[in-house]
Parts: C-alpha cells; sequence; structure tokens
C-alpha cells in the first residue's frame, strides 16, 4: 500500500521530513520515496549543522541562475517565471526519487543523513511525495 | 522477470518512452528502470512544453562544453571524441536509474512527470533499458 | 537480510567495488546500495579506460572548488576544512544509492558499467554501504 505526504514549502531552500518516514518502515526492505513535481527535488543530506543547507541552496543557487540573470539569456521556457526553467533544471540535477533501506523496522540512515525536500519554486508549494514500503522476501 | 527495452536515438537530446513503460506496471509495488550505459541518462521531467527539453539540453551543454572547448582543456579521455569525456560527466550528474512507485497497476507519476532518456553523444545510437517491476509484499 | 560493506578510502577519487556485490546477487530482483555517509557518493562509470575516472574526478574538482577558493567565498560551513562543505555539495549532485537489476543471480550491468565509491574528502575513510537483494515476487 503507498503512503502519500503532504509538504508545505514556503520558497527556496531544504524542509527535513525524516520523521515522517520512520512511522512507515516496517520489517527488512527498502523504502521508496518519490516526488510527484518537477520543479523540487528530494535529497538526503547531513542534519547537524543548519549552515550545510544554506550553503547547499547557495550553491544550487549559483550553478542555475534565475531565467533573467545574463548568463541564462538563451532559455526560452521563461512565461512562469524567472525561477521556474531554473527549478526544472535543479530538479534534473538532483534526486526524484530516494531507495532507503530498512533493518528490523528501521531506517538504515548513517548518523549525520535526513531527508529533505528541496524546494526550487520562489512562491508557497504543497508538495505530494508517495511513500512505498518494499519488504524483502 | 526482467523487461528489456530499446530506445534509438539520433543526437543529443530527451527521447520519451512513458509510453512504453505503463503496460509494464502491475499490481503495487515500484517500477525499476535501469540504463545499461555510460553515455546516456535517464530522466523524469515535465511533457508539457517542448521548450523545457530544450532548454535542459542547452543548459547541460554549457555545463559540460565539449572536449576541445578551451575550458576543458584538461581532460585526457579524448579518443573516442569531443562528446564522449562530456558524455560520461553528464551520465555521472544525471540518473542510471528510476524508482517508481506503482498503485493498483499505474505509475504514480505526477500530472506533468514524463520518463526520458537523455542521450548525451553526437550519432546515433541503440539504447538498451531493464525494466524491473517489484510488487510489494 | 541486509548486507554491510565497507570501502577504505585514500583521498577524493573513484574506488570500484563491483567485485563485492556480485556475490551478494540472487533470483531476479533489484540490488539496492546505499551509502551512509553525506560527503561521499556511489557511482556507476564506465570500467575501461582509468582515464575517465581522472577527468570525472577532475570535473567535479572544478564544478564545486575547495572552500578557500575566491570563487566560494560565500560558504559558511568551513570549520571541519576546505574539503568539507564542497563534498557535501559534491553528495548533493551524485547520487546516495543504486538500483541494479538482478535476473538469475547476476548484476544486469551493462558491458562497461562497474560500481564506484566516489570519495570527496582528503583525508582517509572507512565508508560503510548497504547492500539490499530484493526479489521479485
Amino acid at each position: 500500500m503507498a503512503h502519500y505526504l503532504t509538504i508545505e514549502t514556503r520558497g527556496p531552500g531544504l524542509y527535513e521530513f525524516t520523521d515522517q518516514l520512520h512511522p512507515l518502515a516496517a520489517g527488512d526492505g527498502v523504502m521508496v520515496v518519490f516526488v510527484r513535481h518537477t520543479s523540487c527535488s528530494l535529497l538526503i543530506q547531513e542534519n547537524a549543522d543548519p549552515d550545510v543547507q544554506r550553503d547547499l541552496r547557495a550553491y544550487f543557487e549559483r550553478l542555475v541562475p534565475p531565467a533573467d540573470d545574463p548568463s541564462m539569456g538563451y532559455l526560452t521556457h521563461t512565461p512562469e517565471g524567472p525561477d521556474d526553467m531554473p527549478a526544472h533544471i535543479k530538479a534534473a540535477v538532483l534526486p526524484v526519487s530516494l531507495s532507503i533501506p530498512v533493518e528490523n523496522g528501521r531506517l538504515m540512515l548513517g548518523t549525520w543523513q535526513g531527508v529533505y525536500l528541496f524546494e526550487h519554486r520562489s512562491r508557497p508549494h504543497r508538495r505530494t511525495c508517495v511513500v512505498q514500503m518494499m519488504r524483502a522476501l
């Protein structure tokens, strides 16, 4: 049975939702988390120092500047705003799904790994993730 | 049982093959799609406006220019042509496999999500994908 | 049952461990490999010419320069050394998990595909991967 999670975002950045995944882990196997959008991403990243999340956001804003930046003048898909096509590009570079091993009902994340939704759009969005807990035979 | 799909490409760009995946979805679980090459990628991306696909290709050509571009003079793996090593780099940045949840025999893709093979080489290629439909217990 | 692999690294670069995965492949299904760290990555890449691995490392060092490079002056998470935050960024761009189809107990890798741990930190590290062999029903 698939589970659905809703994550409300308020602008670009990382939103941790590891705590929503723990109760869905069961038995031994793999949890698959999938985001049903093309302008945000999923990411497993360090959960200790919030500076890491800020720096990640800063890096990707420079890697893929807004469409009204002179360096991005070649973009053609711009009617939905300067943040839209860069959001699609970031959603290509960063994961749309995560596969996390589960053992004895526990997510086998490393000590410093948290699960995040990475929002790339400027305006608030309501994002949907599908979670499938796949048990090993 | 694994299924094999063949996708014929005619130069760099995105080739949608979502329609070849629908008939392979069954029950509840996760469909895993895997590409058996190191110079092309798989990608879930927006399927509405073809400008998005053009802009994605344009962005990645700038992110990883051909090996004969002065900025790439440090590359050493160049005997297979100026498009070869950049193709390997793009195949590192973009996914080699996709895990898509399935419910009641339907792929749980979002409304705007299509599944693409992203060809990075210049010449035509015949690409093979392996599809495994993993049912939940 | 999950399996654990340890990979010892001696500075940035790609470390192949395909041979450690073959004995864990069984039946038909998908093997999931997951790395429990946020400063290294997993990668499927060409295993024929070692120049490819060298060029991949050279490219990603330029894509994400060390924190003491003038172009990275905006980074704030720097107390753990100039290689730390760039390692987190590379670990966002490159995969944390791989899903590889298995048929008749054999990994369905392409002829030129090898499985690598990509170390992003400067000092030696002991890295742990979790492997789950998921059989199809």
